[in-house]
């Protein structure tokens, strides 16, 4: 098999940071099965018991009379589902599919064993070693995009990195999703508040790819997750922003968050049963809206501290639960999303045995979107910019991982050469591999506690805080062709002039 | 499946650190595969070529005497093998063996999917944040072994945690066997440094379990890790233990240590040939002296920076060496060890992520002993108490990890009882689980930002500071059994009057 990105050339083609070449990757190794087929069975029977027993709440007429006209039973909002119906509604979404970027080199698929990381989503609060832990701001969440554009590693955005307070909340999005656009040519996301945001960044995404409204509605290009209020309720904001992409053929990743313990049973089955409720309720209701609309299949399971009601993440629990969460998604073959989360304050070795945590989970689950790859700390409270790069290394040692070992044919005659007490520093098979053998990382530093005291003695932290801003001073604003760029500003214009969304 | 240690009675008895109960742990999970049946084939077939073409040096007469008994072609020290003998020989091992400790209650099985957690070994530096870094010394030594003996989650010891350099060499290895034996009641290592070292643990853990050298002799009670010299090289005090030990039918694990670039080839597939190489003829030693000996397949492969030669661990490659070890391992069925290795210099994001990265590839590589699973630093140059902290909570989240999910039969009730948009704090279903339902860390901090900074802002490693001394205050001696204590005296009495080892 090839080696992706291995050659000299390749390697001098990353820049000063010596990063991974970009990758569509792959996971070559068989998940990781943490339950039974039985399990999933009666996890599955289970869920479905709950739609048609319990049922679920859409706080939306439209989303109502939707599963109305399915059959559904209705009592107010209250929504009972025919178990044989959500197993046939859930079976006509696809298996995989395509996410297309403005540069098609950008595009990757989502399904089978493809995997990919998104950054850090949705945090309220930006810090940096410099300035502190902040209120989310835009030139923050720009300098996010940039980070995110120049990381070979990050494959498309998982929403704001940070919370942009400082713009209004009725255009807010507009400036958002036009510097994703412009600072970018990856896959981003739009949040499902509401009816008017999602059109408008489906014009967005539409304007940025040069493409016609009927080949974005064939081509997914932009996605949305859509997180149930749990438990079994969903939010009319949430509904209005689903119908709209479904009906676009855009990309609806439904994610329950079941917090076990606190907004779903203290058992983690018992989670991972309502977020198979919650999940497959939502899947239902998009395909009900376009039969085989793109949908992914999300776990955000984990569980809160007994002591304290505080939420936990890179938990036992949660690596767990983002394994099962993989085998039910297969079990629908859907695509699966997982994230990489911790509950970290600092940006120390809890932060990164969490990460890991979480990341395991997500790769040996299977994930095909990891969100929350980059920068997530406390919960999801802050984006990090020295966290972001300790999650680079993370995701980059994992791509690196996930390569397949090839059998060295040369290898006999190497060891040969050397022969018994001999080493291989010197040797042929060794200089023929020198700049390309091994992962270089971008933050572990491997000197000698002498040579490394001598340097200040730098933490990971410190090596990442260093690591950031020289990402940022090599970012290259990628090319955009000036007629759409021309039209996006005008789009935006006219928007804004018209005062966004009420 | 009965989840151990999960009544509130148990909870208790585990004192101030809430510490997770002793377990004879299994890995329910299927191993991670990394490379296909056929790779594995064809590094067995690579190995036995280099042994029947290139051969192996042994030096020590008495090694290659025994090895020309068998038929074996010799030239002067080295040693080439027959392929048929060598797989007819290794395959003499047997399978699983049980390890015997002075406790009863402290025994664990090696093989299958048992797994176990040793502490640090043989670091020449000890270090914690109020006494810096410093040459290993007794104390330190001693305090490792209560630290070992306290927490639960480490099975065994893997060697002296850290090299006691005050005490005179020809007589340490009675100190330290010696404290092994009263301070702790858990199997314990002997190196193989010549004969005389391992007469001497032979009779001391003979002495620890009050039994007779013929119980001993068919009772495993001590082990010895076997480095070869690579590449192809094995030195002559570890054949002299290694035959010590074999005639006593106690355990020795044969451990290559191929770091890929340096003591062999650049290529992680190359170095698996020549670890599988020397570890199959050092199996074949011990199978030689005598069949049916135990004996564990040890796996040590990671890499060098190829910029500066700096060994690397925790690193991609070494994780997938760590599984790929797992499964050549399991071509022989023989019992398995791997480590928790990490190159850091500081208690920071690297120490925690290159550790998890060891962990991971050992755990789900099936490895049955875990070295080095508490406290190693800067690739084995340094011992520290507060990267054991941070090694016990990533191996207790492990342990947990490992407990397999169960079907919830009251989830379905309890998300009814609460129903769509209420909340599980108060739920029934919760309260019965209140203090038993998940993971409860020794070292996280999941306040939140604002109670966490209030107190001090601490970070992991400063809990690990705090945690370790309170361990060592909460330590108790394991009771001893005067009669024994006397003879164990005695012994080391006299022969600290011989002089020790010459």
């Amino acid at each position: 098999m090839s080696r992706p990105g291995s050659t000299r050339a390749e390697r001098r083609a990353r820049g000063g940071l010596h990063q991974l070449p970009w990758r569509n990757l792959t996971n070559p190794y068989a998940p990781i099965k943490v339950i039974s087929e039985d399990q999933v069975e009666a996890i599955h029977q289970a869920s479905l018991r709950i739609l048609a027993e319990i049922g679920m709440d859409f706080l939306h007429p439209e989303g109502v009379s939707l599963l109305a006209e399915t059959g559904c039973a209705i009592e107010d909002q209250r929504v009972r589902f025919d178990p044989d119906w959500v197993v046939e509604i859930v079976g006509k979404a696809p298996a995989r599919f395509t996410l297309h970027s403005r540069n098609p080199d950008r595009n990757f698929s989502m399904g089978d064993n493809s995997i990919s990381f998104a950054t850090v989503a949705s945090a309220p609060n930006s810090s940096d070693f410099d300035g502190g832990r902040r209120t989310g701001n835009f030139a923050d969440f720009t300098n996010f995009v940039r980070l995110g554009q120049h990381f070979n590693i990050i494959g498309l955005f998982g929403g704001y990195p940070v919370e942009p307070i400082d713009l209004s909340p009725a255009t807010r999005h507009l400036d958002c999703l036009a510097a994703y656009v412009t600072l970018s040519d990856k896959v981003f996301h739009a949040y499902s508040l509401g009816r008017g945001r999602i059109l408008d960044a489906l014009e967005l995404v539409r304007i940025g790819r040069g493409v016609s409204r009927e080949t974005l509605s064939e081509e997914p290009s932009l996605y949305t997750v859509i997180n149930t209020s749990s438990p079994l309720r969903l939010d009319g904001p949430m509904i209005e922003g689903l119908i709209e992409m479904a009906r676009m053929g855009q990309v609806v990743v439904a994610t329950p968050f079941t917090l076990s313990g606190a907004m779903a049973p203290a058992t983690i089955s018992g989670a991972l049963v309502q977020q198979n409720a919650e999940a497959l309720a939502t899947i239902a209701l998009v395909q009900t809206v376009r039969p085989g609309a793109p949908v992914m299949y999300g776990g955000f399971t984990s569980n809160v501290d007994m002591k304290s009601g505080a939420p936990a993440f890179g938990t036992p629990e949660y690596t767990k639960a983002a394994l099962a969460g993989g085998q039910l998604a297969r079990r629908y073959h859907l695509p699966y999303r997982s994230s990489n989360a911790c509950a970290a304050n600092a940006v120390d070795s809890q932060a990164a045995y969490e990460a890991e945590m979480s990341t395991w989970g997500a790769v040996m689950g299977h994930a095909n979107l990891v969100m929350h790859a980059a920068g997530w700390m406390e919960g999801g409270l802050v984006a990090s910019f020295e966290k972001f790069m300790i999650d680079v290394e993370i995701c980059q040692m994992m791509s690196e991982f996930l390569q397949p070992l090839e059998i060295d044919d040369g290898a006999i005659d190497a060891i040969a050469g050397v022969g018994p007490g001999g080493h291989f520093f010197g040797s042929p098979h060794t200089l023929e591999r020198y700049e390309t053998a091994f992962y270089a990382p971008l933050i572990s530093d491997w000197r000698n506690f002498e040579t490394w005291q001598q340097a200040g003695a730098p933490t990971a932290a410190d090596h990442a805080h260093r690591r950031w801003q020289e990402a940022l001073a090599e970012y290259v604003e990628p090319e955009f062709d000036d007629t759409l760029r021309a039209e996006l500003d005008d789009f935006v214009g006219r928007r804004k002039s018209e005062g966004g969304v009420g």
